[in-house]
């Protein structure tokens, strides 16, 4: 591909984007292919001749795109949101045609130092006290896993790194607090570093499904009664099922009475916290390690952008450094060299995309949209309260509502009514209109709308509340 | 931004890419700015009203540029070819664009499937055979650490993962076997996984810096016999050093009468593998348990996008796999959820850019222009070994020529060699016209010219070695 090829291609892309974002709504929002539809329309191996891109680039829109699920779909409501916007798309390829590999300050000064300022801009946006020091990572997943290993070395003198399993001896294992609603990754993470499934502590919950500090303590207690190790505290601020926000002023405390490495995933509701409203979420955060967001969540930065902060990166860099004379240049004393501060060497130049959004739409239209998306959420929140076919199941202090059909007169057991919410989901989301997933509460099968793309408005919300009552009347 | 802004300033960008892949050799290609320079240009904060995009560009040119080392400079011989191009740029766009998250097939099928044959077409590509099943990852570090976290559980019979290091009593602590010469991202990953640095048995080398099939079993033998246990041999198919090929066909067989975990680090030299007079890098590949190449490496995709290769895939999601409520599909029988398959629970599209980068070019150019890139090693290596001021310090197998000036006469000792050297690389890198790196050889300090980016031509590899005897020059 030539130049010119490249200028062609590219402009055609750019305004498919462009039409694409303006009308992302005219899309099944859920791709409706079956398994194996996608892969039998490629051919089964490469081609030995170069092809155009044009090409390419209709076979992309035959063969491809029916097989896309569209996140940037207004009415998509499922998961998180992971809003996308325009100055993170050019941001992404700017990155991409410069092809930097950031891993050290030498390998692209402006990388590592306008990702520095990027995590102060965002650390001051979200109200984080000073002293935490920030990076971006590709996933909250993998920030967490990188809290756990600064909490293991924390806790055991840095002779884990050193010599493994032997460290422990003659200390019992090392253990994990968390609630019984924290995400998967946290047992991902755990299971990596080693910790092992059986040492991850569920905490109860209280009614909001938020860590109940009381628990946390007396597990904490137990555990060092039996002989074992406290570690490290994951407190979660919106958690993924309810956005239920764990309560940092009484768990701090805890942490730094006990010792223990306190990490606070707030990889969704992080976000909110730019709006002086929502700062709440993050009180009690001056007790934390460190702690993780996600601008690739409800920032409008595309995904993978995970905002990282560590009180102290010493630490950190402790853990993961290493140091082969391959790498080693003559600024490494003067430099933040981020390859130390997470899994992978190497490393995409993420803070264009976050410097291009936050200049392109500035603080005050960041929160203006965050606000929207609540209100929605609270405005959905109510038609579920008022309808007496519905019924409410979390409280919804965020972008998020769980609630499920429970129609009035409703006869079946609980399975019954669960196979109805199961079976209402899944048929609103193969007519392609709009798209939701599921949680389980108590037992109980629960819908989920998560609200915070960026071409949602209140007319999507309002369809989707029809679409969902349309076809829970069909049911019936 | 409305949509006339981000087609207007997306063509500007795409026009910017394209003069600047065109034009790269204008630049230094080694960033000439102190540390903090950089930052002293960008504001304190946020800004709380939105900025034209356009004046955002504007700054990006004045403030930033600066401080980018150019990776796509054509006289970019540094670490490692990271080879970028036009339709791989425009498959990261297009990946921005569509803003998919492809954790579970659900949530994109096309990128699922996709990605499923592009792994199929590198697989034949390089001449895997039949058995393996590939997913991308963001780096060889991160598919390394899954490698030796299966190595880990298979070892202990998934005890590892449930219950962690108590799994291992009576057994002594977990093995891995690499080279001196394997790469830093092997040490990482182990102590990430918690098998800790001690338990990384290094292997002596030969004389081509190939580790030793007899010192790895004369140190399989020793561990047992000390009633510590095997578990992980990895082999380095072309080391960063001096792209050295670990002997995969003593090494294998090794690997299957011990029963331990074969994990293959092509990082770099897999993508030479498209060749057919470079398919013997691969011979004894089929006693490998999983192997790692890195199309962003020498495959002119541009970075991140690194080819992971498991055999039992079972094994991989048996180690990976979560799987909370509200992350169940109805699919999640007849598909293949990758979030199973890697550290990250979110995925990007990466598929699209590999998916591109073969069509455009197609094989045979792709292998012409690794041919290209090897006889200008090889060119570049009789220069040095025909002039008595300069020595060739490790064989040039592929595209990576290890070398240090050392004049006629030279009376210094070992130490003012090395600094001899040493100097003359930070000089020709402050010079910015050629950039390259060093390694440490048997205590010599030693030149690398790394030649694979995707402008290098023949004129800049006569340019850097002008360049190096000018500087030898100007310092005696």
């Amino acid at each position: 591909m030539d130049s010119k090829e490249f200028r062609h291609e590219g402009y055609r892309l750019i305004d498919w984007i462009a039409d694409y974002l303006d009308h992302a709504e005219n899309h099944h929002v859920l791709s409706q292919v079956q398994p194996g539809d996608i892969d039998a329309r490629i051919p089964a191996s490469a081609p030995l001749q170069g092809q155009h891109m044009s090409d390419i680039l209709d076979d992309f829109e035959r063969d491809i795109l029916p097989g896309v699920t569209h996140w940037n779909h207004p009415r998509f409501f499922a998961y998180f949101p992971a809003n996308n916007s325009g100055p993170s798309i050019l941001g992404e390829l700017l990155s991409a045609g410069l092809g930097v590999n950031a891993m050290l300050w030498q390998t692209s000064p402006a990388a590592t130092e306008l990702e520095q300022r990027m995590m102060i801009w965002l650390a001051e946006l979200i109200g984080l006290p000073a002293g935490f020091h920030g990076v971006i990572q590709d996933t909250a997943s993998t920030a967490t896993l990188c809290a756990l290993l600064c909490a293991r070395e924390k806790t055991t003198a840095f002779a884990f790194n050193a010599r493994g399993p032997e460290a422990l001896s003659p200390d019992g294992p090392l253990r994990i607090y968390c609630s019984t609603e924290a995400h998967s990754s946290v047992v991902k993470g755990a299971r990596i570093a080693g910790f092992g499934d059986r040492n991850i502590v569920q905490v109860k919950t209280d009614g909001n499904r938020a860590l109940d500090p009381a628990d946390l303590q007396a597990r904490i207690d137990a555990d060092r009664q039996a002989g074992l190790t406290p570690c490290c505290i994951v407190a979660t601020v919106g958690t993924t099922s309810t956005t239920a926000i764990d309560p940092l002023p009484a768990i701090g405390p805890i942490a730094r009475t006990e010792e223990l490495w306190l990490h606070v995933d707030a990889a969704l509701a992080g976000s909110a916290a730019i709006l002086p409203e929502k700062r709440w979420l993050l009180e009690g955060v001056e007790h934390a390690d460190s702690l993780v967001f996600n601008p690739h969540k409800w920032l409008f930065v595309n995904f993978d952008c995970s905002a990282f902060y560590v009180r102290d990166p010493a630490h950190l860099e402790r853990v993961m450094a290493i140091d082969p004379a391959y790498l080693q240049t003559d600024r490494d004393n003067q430099v933040t060299n981020f390859r130390d501060w997470g899994i992978q060497l190497g490393r995409r130049f993420r803070a264009l995309k976050l410097w291009f959004v936050l200049r392109s739409y500035g603080a005050e239209n960041l929160r203006a949209m965050l606000a929207e998306h609540i209100a929605l959420a609270a405005e959905f929140k109510s038609w579920v309260e008022d309808d007496p076919d519905w019924e409410l199941l979390a409280p919804v202090p965020l972008n998020t509502v769980c609630f499920r059909l429970h129609p009035v007169g409703f006869q079946g057991d609980d399975d019954e009514l669960n196979s109805l919410n199961k079976d209402l989901m899944n048929r609103v989301n193969r007519a392609g209109r709009i798209y939701l997933t599921h949680t389980v509460l108590d037992g109980r099968y629960t819908l989920r709308m998560s609200i915070g793309q960026t071409g949602t408005r209140r007319r999507h919300v309002e369809e989707a509340w029809e679409e969902l009552r349309e076809k829970a009347r069909q049911q019936s």
